[in-house]
């Protein structure tokens, strides 16, 4: 596998959160927009711009898509924020910086969390309109985005998963959190760039699919690297699992079992696009570094 | 000033709510989805909807916008189901039933609120295009309720409220937490109406002058009420204000005083639109029930 470097978009989408804060913040200042835009910057993967952008090209896109990209990013960044506060995770690192209720305050990081699902729901409504979408297709968009967004996306994962703490889940269970909390903006991401580029609807599918398959793969990752990497490595706290008798693939499978997992897993991701002619270089590489990946 | 009975407005609202969760809730169960059913359900003024649906009528609509008026109702619904949590202002009691965490638990009743904005999101998305507007006007109509709902709007607003407890605000301090918490939304209702009627700009400006002095003169009588009505009245926890030392109008201006400040704001906010030729029966009606309204 030849490593593909994503850095030129990845630039691309930087850029485009750096104008979307600019805009829709309205020239505003405080401690709840300075949040934002801390939580916005910085060095992350950006593994869902890159998807947007990846996806969007596969199905013959042409246009620019970063700010499509940029706007399915606001939403990771909210729910990294909550996700790190005292009252969730209490993490203080995240991508090797001290995480932003750490930085802003608790009260700021909480209210900058809130604020940036309507930024994301403003910026994607944009970015449809910019790329010269119709009603109906830039309608679909929006809710995409929201939905992947909402109880039947994150946050239901994220529910599900704060009921299970504190007791052991099954591997159906699990599977259940994750592809919530996890795999539902991967899988988002994925049918944003096809619908941007006005995907066929079994084109569409397999993107779906494909973003559900790695999605999970991402989170059987995560759980294995929280095993095996220090928190150098990861930019993050590691061994947090276990320190908190969370339900964790290694612990239910083995981490050879759930590497093992993770690999079917992406094996299933890419058939299926092979299957729609749409396996491209970039999208196989993604699929196989999501379950690479040593952070 | 003969009294004007909203009451199919509200029941069209009410059954746009319906409507609403059960199609956006995919049939889903749970915690989190019954929490925000019982949010969206219940006996509320609906003042904001009202406000969408006149605002659309003064400006000449004769379509149904009610889909678009339960979308603003769905974010309010969340600002209160967050500023009832035992973080917040810790509150047991609203439209006379018990409050959503005291039914459903903290952890659904948050995650219900922070589902809900993506919910409202795709609402108002939905909304505009079955209005058969284009793609900017759909655009500007989800920026607009979302604008409302994030760091320039809502969330903004109950930042400075939070950052302002436990130390006196001036009038203007005070204002702008009103402005932002309580004005903003009210505000966007009466821009969305006219968007939604495809208002010309001055008439869309004289909405948004309308619904920013109401706003004000809402809050003002929410803090005159805090003081003089009963619990019973309220249908939530009265007497709050003072018990958490909370800076208000009648504390800085008295209640004669405070009183006073709200029916010029409603003065104000007739006269503009009666100068755009759009003073309906309804909306003068509406903004005088905002200060004479007894809960």
């Amino acid at each position: 596998m030849i490593p593909i470097d994503f850095g030129a978009d990845r630039a691309r989408v930087a850029r485009a959160l750096e104008t979307l804060v600019t805009r829709c913040l309205d020239g505003r200042g405080g401690a709840v927009y300075d949040a934002i835009r801390y939580s916005l910057t910085g060095e992350g993967k950006r593994l869902r711009a890159v998807l947007v952008l990846s996806a969007y090209r596969a199905a013959g896109g042409t246009g620019d898509v970063s700010d499509l990209a940029a706007a399915v990013e606001v939403v990771h960044a909210y729910s990294l924020v909550h996700d790190d506060l005292p009252c969730m995770d209490d993490d203080a690192m995240r991508r090797g910086r001290p995480t932003v209720h750490v930085v802003h305050g608790v009260a700021a990081a909480t209210a900058a969390g809130m604020a940036m699902v309507p930024l994301a729901a403003r910026a994607a409504a944009d970015a449809a309109l910019a790329l010269g979408l119709d009603a109906e297709e830039s309608s679909t968009i929006v809710r995409e985005l929201m939905r992947a967004s909402g109880a039947g996306g994150m946050i239901g994962g994220q529910l599900l998963d704060l009921e299970g703490e504190g007791r052991s889940l099954s591997l159906e269970e699990l599977e259940r959190v994750h592809r919530l909390k996890t795999g539902a903006l991967i899988e988002a991401s994925m049918a944003l760039g096809g619908l941007a580029a006005r995907a066929p609807a079994p084109l569409l599918e397999a993107f779906r699919r494909y973003g559900a398959a790695i999605g999970l793969a991402f989170q059987i990752a995560d759980d294995v690297l929280d095993i095996t990497a220090t928190t150098d490595q990861l930019g993050k706290t590691a061994g947090k699992d276990v320190e908190y008798r969370k339900s964790t693939y290694p612990a239910l499978l083995g981490v050879a079992g759930a590497k093992a997992r993770a690999e079917a897993l992406v094996q299933e991701a890419c058939a299926g696009l092979q299957g729609q002619g749409a396996l491209t270089p970039e999208l196989e590489f993604l699929a196989r570094f999501v379950v690479a990946r040593r952070s």
